[in-house]
């Protein structure tokens, strides 16, 4: 067996030692490699198989990491981060203790900028650009690699529409594939599209009106052709803009013909691509499917429900209602504070939307959420999805921050279902009709209960529940982590002690049982799938605080720190309220 | 004197009554009328005065308010509400228990979108046509009515983006005066320059490249070819783009010529347009001169230092450094996602960035915040002008929620001045170096130091002060409202009773302090200009919590409701911490 180029790259500067005819073996190697690593030990596939040619011409051309490279979104980066010292450790990719599945300022010098959220890299790299300017630094290069479906986010129209105006050394690389994790909408998408087709011929030309040197398209998948153009471009000063063509999974022909199952396909076959069946059988459904299901049959009954997702139709569900009813559900792509604020308008007009929105991703949107939504009043119903700590996608998508910047919002009602009856139930109430906005939050992954299609039942707005009594300590949890709390109080020795509350609504709070609570027990816990500070656990001490009950509170969570990847359980045993800690700290009782 | 055409119009209906030809005289009233009640009462003056004529078009053309018609921003709508009903209680604008200085939905039905932060008026009323769509009505028509300087912001861009991909009946119309508050900036503003000046003619149309039916420009001074283009408009489906270029201030000399200060000019003569002058003499210094003159300062000794503004070089004071430096100080207009992340991207280059936003304004960057600027840690000096209540602008611009949601993000400094001083010696030991971010939140308006500027003095991070030595009770205020506290505390009977603390961090904690203080006194206060629901009292009561203090603690600061417009004492005096109820609560101690 020959030896492998790959093997020889220990990063870009000995990449730069090859001869560029070399170049298209080794695009194969780190293809291979990709396929490799990927198949077995999972993560995002599709994306970073687009950029393998990109990837090598990037730091082949340029004096990486003196010039500065930023990638848009970061699951592009699986070359990146091969080329750059981590081929031997790529394995351990998005594990505990692992490398991360995005670049990571801390992991590398050439990790520039974290990227797990998108559209940020041409605001990042321009800031880079005019620090170099500042610094008297002329030569060095800052680059920025933007996948389309990140394009149609107003940030990045932001960050565009300031370098225009600037002579900063920007290079902005489109990575026009066409498709996010879901295929790309919106007017800018169908132009790039006609743009390609030779359609529009620089007519019309949105970026050359922002005052960017336009060159493209070109096919990204050309490494020759590729590497000419990023020559060419590296001569010329100021903003500039490379449109470049690329197919998403290219090299593996299932990847590239299943591009949205490929995005992060799980295990797959190497060879012919065929994904490791997982047995589904007899498994709780995932709460994604819950939501996406129950809104589709809610939807069924009441014509003023109206879906929206900016981006995720797979990822929430929403697709369901997507195919069975396009007019009603709404793929609005990256744009969440779009999203929230048409919402908000549909709302004036007496519909019921379900906004569905991950967690981490409404920090996007938190304006419209205070002004556009709650301050009006309006009865938008959100629905995040993946809230609390999601695992392997780590620091940037843990969606821990929502108990806490929501529950400082007037009018704001907040919900988080214990198991799937929960979620399904709190949508049928949603949808009959509040006078308030409503966050129903709920995590990534499966639920608890395989027959969860029972008849709907209206939930009481602001009413919590026990569900185990108890003697001395209570426990109040909110949402699916509640789980955690059953499980530990069934493994305990002596569980009678322990009493248990599902406190589904953060907020409004039920103060009568709270009263109740404190006034019972010698000992009360609060458990939330979030940051404590500001939180559910907060929200219970500004409560004994203000009814000055003296009764010992413990508030467990997350810490004030941001939390890594692994799975979500190593996560949970890292903040002490996986079911073995749980058990250890009830057991003192 | 001839009875005036304005007295009679009580709604649009009456307006629609009137020939075409009468037009031009009610335009002239009209014009007459804002500055009349503006230039005793105050306000916003060059926004509305720029639209007189097409108020009256859409109003006449249009069938409001059964067509719907959306302001972005809400300043442009003094005509709207006087047209609409509100003619009698105009003088009674920006007052509390008056109408509200923008487009408010519970003040009218003609208010259909509340409007105070810019660009969300595509969305809303995108939000609404495709609602009336689903309801069957293909006849109404939604129109947004947008600023220029709005347009730069992303989420408008979201919203065009969708919309175009839509058949939605849904008209945008582009109020090109080339300016905000301050003047407008970036590519696409040189852009719709260009196109102005007839130099750029429908070639690279970036509106038409988003599917739109561009139409324009048209002069939005000429109220005859105003009306006939929206008649026009009215009659052509899906959506459209008009772009009309109008003058702010048009019809005052000095409001036109001086575009800037007669945004909200304060009082004026109305004939001559001449400034009411304000005696200054013996005044402390505004907040924002503190920030703007202490940043051109310190700027001048530390060649690291950059100033970055989302369109408030003159609000900000920003414009001081602007000046003297414009290579280091940027306006990147309302672009709050952008500044963020842009400013993140210079200080992964070294830079000290100070990122100046209105505390309402940085929640239109909050996932910018936690993802780009504190899970890298990366230390941007954010400068929070605005924060707590800021008096007549009301609902939509108190700066309230900050302390709580920033105050849940890991890595995140927290500081409020008392003073001047304060924020003067906080902003001095920013640039010297810190390793983590850092959020430092004012007050609109002045302080209470003549003399401020004194030596610099480095501030120690994390430690609070006490300010007065008291036997019973302890009072923590946090920032400017502390003032609040030294007043009230000078005019009680028994002031030895009362103890006063200044916790310029509200995070991270002054631990060792809060634990002596718990121990020491019967009964604790906390003071805060912001919502109490998460803020800096919750920090307190979440310390006594986990610290098992028992001692009473009674949080002050903005109740859990969105508050309205009114003088700043009237707002406190609503939420019980003006120096009088402040009086009260500590006589009975």
């Amino acid at each position: 067996m020959p030896e492998k180029l790959l093997d020889r790259i220990q990063n870009p500067q000995d990449l730069r030692l090859l001869p560029e005819d070399r170049l298209p073996q080794l695009a194969q190697e780190l293809r291979d490699f990709i396929i490799d690593v990927v198949s077995v030990k999972e993560g995002h596939l599709g994306a970073s198989l687009g950029v393998v040619e990109l990837t090598l011409a990037l730091h082949y051309v340029f004096d990486t990491p003196n010039d500065l490279l930023v990638w848009d979104v970061g699951h592009q980066a699986y070359g990146h981060k091969i080329l750059t010292g981590r081929k031997d450790v790529f394995h351990t990719n998005r594990q505990l203790g692992g490398i991360s599945g995005f670049p990571k300022r801390s992991e590398s010098p050439y990790d520039t900028f974290g990227v797990g959220h998108s559209s940020t890299a041409i605001s990042a790299a321009l800031g880079m650009a005019i620090a170099s300017k500042l610094k008297g630094d002329d030569q060095k290069h800052h680059i920025a690699v933007v996948g389309d479906a990140s394009i149609a986010s107003g940030m990045a129209f932001e960050g565009l529409n300031h370098a225009g105006v600037t002579d900063a050394n920007l290079l902005v690389i489109l990575n026009d594939n066409a498709i996010g994790i879901d295929p790309s909408v919106g007017a800018l998408k169908n132009y790039l599209t006609a743009v390609k087709q030779g359609k529009n011929p620089k007519q019309n030309n949105m970026i050359k009106s922002l005052n960017f040197d336009y060159s493209g398209p070109v096919d990204g998948h050309d490494l020759f052709a590729v590497i000419a153009e990023l020559r060419r471009l590296q001569k010329v000063k100021g903003p500039k803009f490379l449109h470049l063509i690329t197919t998403k999974g290219k090299g593996l022909q299932q990847a590239e013909e299943n591009q949205v199952k490929y995005h992060a396909p799980g295990k797959f076959d190497k060879i012919t691509g065929e994904l490791v069946p997982k047995s589904e059988e007899n498994l709780p459904p995932r709460f994604q499917d819950v939501f996406g299901l129950t809104l589709l049959d809610l939807a069924h009954h009441n014509d003023k429900i109206i879906g929206i997702t900016p981006a995720m139709p797979s990822g929430s569900s929403l697709k369901f209602m997507m195919d069975a009813m396009p007019d009603r559900a709404l793929d609005v792509g990256i744009a969440e504070q779009h999203a929230v604020t048409l919402a908000a308008g549909m709302a004036t007009q007496g519909m019921v939307v379900f906004c569905n929105i991950y967690s981490t991703f409404l920090q996007r949107a938190y304006d419209q959420v205070i002004h556009d939504v709650a301050l009006q009043d309006l009865p938008v119903v959100f629905c995040l999805d993946r809230a609390g700590l999601v695992g392997e996608d780590g620091a940037t998508h843990h969606g821990v921050f929502d108990l806490a910047y929501l529950r400082c919002i007037p009018n704001m009602i907040i919900y988080a279902p214990l198991d799937e009856i929960g979620l399904r139930n709190i949508m049928y109430t949603a949808q009959l009709g509040l006078e308030h906005p409503i966050a129903i939050r709920y995590p990534r992954g499966r639920g608890v209960t395989i027959d969860w299609q029972r008849p709907y039942e209206k939930i009481e707005i602001g009413k919590a529940r026990c569900l185990k009594p108890g003697t001395k300590v209570a426990v109040l949890s909110t949402g699916a982590v509640g789980n955690n709390v059953v499980a530990a109080l069934s493994e305990l020795q002596n569980p009678d002690t322990v009493a248990h509350y599902d406190f589904g609504f953060v907020k409004p709070l039920d103060q009568s049982l709270l009263r109740e609570i404190f006034e019972r027990f010698e000992m009360v816990f609060t458990l939330e799938d979030g940051v404590i500070k500001g939180g559910f656990g907060s929200a219970v001490a500004e409560f004994a605080t203000e009814n000055r009950h003296t009764t010992p509170l413990k508030m467990l969570g997350v810490a004030d720190s941001f939390t890594e990847h692994g799975t979500v359980e190593q996560l949970q045993q890292h903040h002490h309220f996986d079911v073995k800690s749980l058990v250890k700290i009830f057991s003192s009782y």
